[in-house]
């Protein structure tokens, strides 16, 4: 059976875990702000808004404090749960952090070693607020990278769903392809492939895939601009641009499984390519290569990078490259460490990388492939599998 | 010609009533980190990522510090840039905030009286860093609320962007309402809608319209999940959900224009309602035709909450009452301030908001319309216009 969420023991696992480093740390009571943290702990998933929502992880069990809005929708997701403090809505007459103080102290019983991912709730959407040492009237101690770091290193569930991940982005990223024509727009050629991929997807996997979407598509492929000479932008935007025959095409596709992401992106051509554009994909494809070459548990991160940075170098183009050669990926789209020359982190199994080195000529277009790798005990696994080579990628006009 | 972006001179209009605000601070020079003010600001819209970018703004002139990717798409895109920093990528072997230390003394000559809307680049994506008064040595002051609250009151052109988004949002809507069958799954039908829409937004407002969507469509219609008794959940999450006979129906819909949002919401059925589905829809209705008529430049925004509120009470249905009665709109999904019967800020010409009571019955299902409303001299203007009647929102089955 397809991997369609993490399961339940997996959150508890890593809610042990992370009582361990808060003991280390003399830390009893933690709270968690952030919303991607709290799905990696708990499995559930909300909309982040201006409304403060915090889990509060203790000793023995978890609780949660939010607007009146996720009250059943917490009662009803997460299993387990001690207590869930509520307040009406945000600002109110009386400002949420003070409800949230006294459901610290009163209902939780909270008076010293308290620990939090963040100072207080975050700043989004013309949210203001106290800080919580301000409510509550004793120290916090902000531990701001302990969960980031927890999400480093992947389990096996972890790894099973950017795997399945890859399998959807492929079938995205090949209706993309087959779907790409002279004349058309990139807005509808990337929404049919889309739409299509996220439609087999759901009937693939049942009725207990879950899509995570808020809005857009659980799988998604497309251009974001990228398209002519556009594609030398490397974060260009998309402009419903009109594909024309001798486009340099950069793509990006990728699925959401149970949260979690793979990426895979591929140069293209509309046309037979030139010699100029033959050449730089074959550098870019020469510095892939001696990427995936460099992957090595216990080696540092900085030495990947620097593979794929010898390769340009000795090409004489380090002048048309305009960023590191990836980053880890899992619940966001960058994650730490990154595959950067100054990244001294050391690999190790279970690390998921993106590997991107590109090169960008405005005057030519951008060349990068981008693949998701895993760290293995002794060298690296391929996860995205789409067609690296200049021929498959090259589009009949 | 419908407006797709904002002019140049309201850009230049909103640097100076900035820089107004400053000199009143006794700040000389002010740092923007989040995206969303940099593109207030100067029009530049990017990918936020765990790499630093800055805008500076001085007495004469504005200059920017970048990720060297965004560095050619600062050049092209944005006018009168005095000066573009830059660094190679992050972590980099020297952070790249140490790189923007030696920016803004050495190149930017910026000694003191400096301010900043954060205390240095965001958490985001797996970025760790020093604040800016670490790096640099001198203070800082910080005015997180400075741009927030310069965003409240919009000029006429965000006003004709936010109206031409409920168009295109109404646009969306209508086409969710006809493909909305017994049947169907929720991703195919609001995908089909928005990519429809969006095809026929772009088409209409020609090449100048940029639609400023990172991966999805820049319209947008679907339901979130907010189906059958899952309606009941204001925010729950999209499922793959096959519509039934019966089902209350809990829609959203938006569109981008130039970066603005309108909001568009209504609750429909997919067959006759029966006599509780309608009791509520007409209880909701009044709700909401009460909070419609409190509106009143110079009056707080509490009262148009308390005026939903007061009907809720009268109906005894304010335990299924689960939010306030909407919020500001703008270039973000949330803006301040709040229709909260806690916010006693005044109403104000320009202003714009969301009225959205809702009742929530998990047995029965949601009941919540939400309209985009401005604030005028004399009352308020009506924005969106998809008709409200049961009979119209009811879908044959």
């Amino acid at each position: 059976m397809p991997i369609v969420k993490i399961p339940q023991h997996r959150f508890e696992e890593r809610l042990a875990k992370l009582r361990q480093t808060l003991a280390e740390e003399k830390i009893a009571h933690f709270i968690v702000f952030n919303p991607t943290h709290i799905y990696y702990l708990t499995g559930f998933v909300h909309i982040p808004t201006e409304r403060p929502f915090a889990l509060i992880v203790q000793d023995s069990d978890i609780s949660f404090f939010v607007p009146e809005l996720e009250k059943q929708h917490v009662e009803e997701e997460v299993p387990g749960v001690a207590k869930i403090g509520s307040y009406f809505d945000y600002p109110d007459a009386k400002h949420p952090m003070k409800h949230f103080a006294t459901f610290i102290k009163e209902e939780l019983k909270i008076k010293d070693r308290l620990g939090a991912e963040a100072p207080g709730s975050s700043g989004r959407w013309g949210y203001e607020g106290p800080k919580l040492e301000e409510v509550l009237g004793f120290p916090v101690k902000v531990e701001a990278q302990l969960l980031t770091n927890m999400r480093i290193i992947k389990d096996s569930d972890e790894l099973a769903c950017i795997r399945e991940s890859a399998m959807w982005a492929n079938l995205a990223h090949q209706l993309l392809q087959d779907k790409t024509k002279v004349g058309l727009n990139e807005v509808e050629v990337s929404t049919q492939a889309s739409l299509e991929a996220s439609t087999a997807m759901g009937k693939a996997l049942g009725i207990a895939y879950r899509p995570f979407a808020i809005g857009g598509l659980p799988v998604h492929a497309g251009y974001r601009g990228q398209i002519g000479t556009y594609s030398a932008i490397p974060h260009a935007m998309t402009r419903f641009t009109i594909f024309k025959a001798g486009d340099t095409l950069v793509t990006g596709a990728t699925a959401n499984v149970a949260g979690y992401y793979a990426e895979l992106e591929r140069t293209m051509f509309l046309g037979e390519p030139n010699a100029k554009q033959r050449k730089y994909f074959d550098i870019m494809m020469d510095a892939q290569q001696a990427a995936f070459d460099a992957f090595a548990p216990g080696k540092p991160c900085s030495i990947v990078d620097k593979a794929a940075r010898g390769v340009f170098k000795q090409h004489g183009v380090m002048e048309l490259v305009q960023h590191h050669t990836g980053h880890s990926i899992g619940l966001e789209g960058h994650e730490k460490p990154f595959l950067d020359h100054g990244m001294d982190d050391t690999m190790e199994p279970g690390m998921v990388f993106t590997v991107e080195p590109g090169i960008y000529d405005r005057a030519i277009g951008g060349f990068r492939h981008s693949d998701t790798v895993f760290i293995t005990d002794d060298g690296m696994e391929m996860v995205t599998y789409y067609p690296w080579d200049i021929e498959y990628l090259t589009i009949d006009i």
